[in-house]
């Protein structure tokens, strides 16, 4: 962040892993390895205008309110009211449709950007509130779980939509996230469609004791408990059949020692959690069960925690 | 715990508050102003008989596998075959019915006790395993949250029912639980038959994100988040019909500066947490509603930390 003031700004925010495995909408962590760079640029226009959208996605809306970017940055607009219009340029770095977070990303990458131009800047917690807005616009509904770890980095709890607080958990040491996206598009809505509206009590007893074992071993660097309480029981098996070759891939990264492994976001991305050493064998195995139905995947393995997003140039 | 081959055992087992708000049926913790008190003696005859049963109750069978601590201990002795029968007195302090985990606490205080006699005592986990057993008597089903918690002291989480994980969480700091007792009677197999059989997606959603802020909020003893995340959106509106009062109860611990309030395990008694310097206050205005409602109540401010059951005498 800067004191502000700019003329223009670039921000850089990182792609996100949502849905983390027991954390359905509440839980994301931050994947440094790709991300979205928005630049904000003083405009004698009112408003937001979209001068450019570049990088692997470009088939996106120019017009603000139907553009992530664009409607988050109206949203910092309509309660900054700076007296000046805000131009931005977009470049993708991170696939439309892959379950890495890209509408999140470029929200948040927007509002970083444009915040800095602004003499008295929003603090984070706002700006979160202001990319919700803009994340809306793509998947038809305020989500956080995306927009909070892009924004802040590391592993991210958010509690809350309204309202949301956030809380950044310590991710285990000697742990690496490891994420796999096949050349597949899943639309969000289309994986939300498939879930079902209620929970059975007993799934939801075993998921929250679960999500309160992981959280827990967050803390305290527990690698049994962490293992033992990473599996969803309730959406991955509503959502696998989605992903060619997800059982088999999931299969790869468990026999490979993956502490656990689940659907990135809505898919079709694939993340698991993986102790330092053993990182690269099971990238090496998700990606080549991928191979073997044909499809072309990119691996990464990078540490859970990081800086989230920043100016890069203002 | 003792190096074991005591003839005579004697251990205290405190009462506990399960279902503690947003952790339904995995999150309990001690109270350890009251409990029962169990103590073993080698018999010649083999098995488990059980020869006195005192104190606020005695209105439970003695036949051994009809009895939380008996049988208990009958699982205990099926995995140790020590060559000798044990013999049970119990001291019940935990009213029946109570919402304080008295079947847990009898079963738990029998087998802390009983285990002294064996030449190789068994650690704690099995210990666990066995007093399950035994409270499963009561409560029809296999549950762990009264268990653990009178088992191992203070804030347990517990992941698993077949193979159990245990973690005690850090009780926030400067935080007592106040907990008043109505005198009413109410079976948990009652309070467990009002209960949905499923959950809707959306309190699913807002519940684990409640959860995962609740114990995150442990670890960083960070009070703001844990009065945020401490309702129970789920179980406690489906049973609070069946407690005169709650509302009224619940609104004055509220009033009164409690980060949180809810039915302690399946009722009648509820507990609050609050902060140090208000918890004579709360505990006195929760009181009073009953009172206004013509209820007798018996009421505690207590540390959340505490030791959990041990041996007294042996």
């Amino acid at each position: 962040m800067t004191a502000g003031g700019a003329k223009r700004a670039t921000a850089f925010a990182p792609a996100s892993v949502g849905n983390v495995g027991v954390g359905f909408d509440i839980l994301g962590f931050s994947l440094d390895a790709l991300g979205d760079t928005v630049t904000a640029s003083v405009s004698d226009a009112q408003g937001v205008s979209i001068t450019s959208i570049g990088g692997v996605v470009a088939d996106l809306p120019l017009d603000a309110a139907r553009n992530t970017a664009g409607r988050a940055v109206q949203a910092l607009l309509e309660r900054a009211a700076p007296g000046f219009g805000v131009a931005l340029q977009i470049d993708k770095g991170i696939p439309l449709g892959s379950g890495l977070g890209g509408s999140a990303a470029s929200a948040v990458g927007a509002v970083v950007a444009a915040n800095a131009l602004l003499p008295s800047p929003f603090d984070k917690i706002d700006l979160l509130k202001f990319a919700m807005q803009g994340e809306a616009v793509a998947s038809g509904a305020l989500h956080v779980d995306n927009v909070a770890p892009s924004l802040f980095g590391g592993l991210v709890l958010t509690v809350g939509v309204d309202n949301p607080r956030v809380k950044q958990i310590p991710a285990p040491s000697g742990v690496r996230a490891v994420v796999v996206h096949p050349h597949l598009f899943l639309a969000t809505r289309e994986a939300r469609s498939v879930l079902s509206r209620s929970v059975d009590m007993s799934d939801f007893v075993w998921q929250t004791a679960n999500l309160a074992g992981f959280i827990s071993a967050c803390y305290t660097n527990d690698l049994d408990m962490l293992r033992e309480c990473f599996e969803d029981v309730i959406i991955e098996r509503q959502r696998q059949s989605l992903i060619p070759g997800f059982a088999e891939v999931r299969a790869a990264a468990m026999n490979g020692g993956a502490l656990g492994c689940s659907i990135s976001g809505a898919g079709p991305s694939i993340f698991a959690w993986v102790e330092e050493q053993r990182a690269p064998l099971v990238v090496a195995a998700m990606q080549a069960q991928f191979a073997a139905r044909g499809l072309e995947s990119e691996g990464w393995a990078v540490e859970i925690e990081s800086a989230g997003a920043r100016l890069i140039e203002s």
